[in-house]
């Protein structure tokens, strides 16, 4: 068999999410292939990331610098902020680029089966900075989801002393969406949500 | 947007085989998260990797050792010589758990269409290893299609003037394989090679 730092990296790959023992099989001979253009890339990259790895101190979001590179920018709206349940949420918000403001990393969501209770996410820290005041509008962009919404209306709870504007996603059809594929929880959310045509 | 630091290994990864720029980004993101449990051990997997890549200089095999593990394992059969095009094929042959002897890493097929002459594999050693002498069986483990056939003929005329067995994987039904979904080519295989039932 191949030697064991080999079979070390293998097994390091195939714990990532979408790999399996297979594919990194595959992706390890790919690397040991080719050297220069895979194997050094990846590495460096990972080492770089890894050096320099950090949780902005500020939001909870992940990057490469403390606070963040969202939070660094000068061009965004301080008055706007954005509060997700994970890091991959805030990721998936940037990729649209609409949202101008700045952004609140929860760290989960609240879930009585997980035991996850308000104080093991960062409420506090989310209430404190809503409390400094500069921030005009919290936007609860949790996931539709039953733990998600009841998040939301947790924190929505928690902050409705403080002068700000609390809002929501919209919910309804995606984009594509056919109405004959859709569950009746999104057909009666879009209908009850339904607006005048502009 | 992430930081360039991140951005760069997530295009790194997404150049693996079976990974794209969204499960890259997923990967990533569970490498950030999961510092001390997943990226620095891939980190320092690929770390040992890097530093002791070797490939072998007998037989053609991509190790962290030169001679390779297989190489230099002393329990191996020296007299039988397995002959396989990419090392890929030596791995999987590996898993198998069925061939004592050593092995020949081709580094490709001919191909006429892909320009691929014998003086561009690893033929010219591979008659010599023969030439030495102490090889008493040549197996020829080319892929099943017409290329990797039109190599194990080539190579089989180089080396017929040798005193050596020369002999192939046998060609059927795969195991599971049911006659209604098989093509005629693997049927044809099975029927010429029919042997008496035991």
């Amino acid at each position: 068999m191949a030697s064991p730092e080999i079979e070390t990296l293998t097994q390091s790959l195939s714990r990532l999410p979408g790999f399996g023992p297979r594919s990194a099989r595959r992706a390890v001979l790919h690397l040991l292939k080719k050297r220069e253009t895979a194997l050094d890339p990846l590495l460096a990259a990972l080492t770089a990331v890894s050096q320099r790895l950090a949780t902005c101190s500020t939001c909870g979001n992940v990057d490469t610098s403390d606070p963040c590179a969202i939070c660094a920018d000068p061009r965004r709206d301080t008055r706007q902020l954005c509060v997700v349940e994970e890091v991959a949420d805030l990721w998936a918000l940037e990729r649209s680029r609409l949202f101008p403001g700045r952004f609140h990393v929860l760290g989960g969501k609240l879930s009585a089966l997980d035991g996850v209770r308000p104080e093991d996410l960062t409420i506090d820290s989310l209430v404190a900075r809503i409390a400094q005041g500069g921030v005009d509008e919290v936007v609860l962009a949790m996931n539709a989801t039953l733990e998600g919404q009841t998040t939301a209306h947790y924190i929505a709870e928690r902050i409705e002393t403080y002068p700000v504007r609390v809002t929501q996603l919209a919910h309804g059809l995606p984009v594509g969406g056919e109405l004959d594929y859709l569950d009746e929880g999104t057909l009666a959310q879009a209908l009850r949500a339904r607006r005048p045509v502009a």
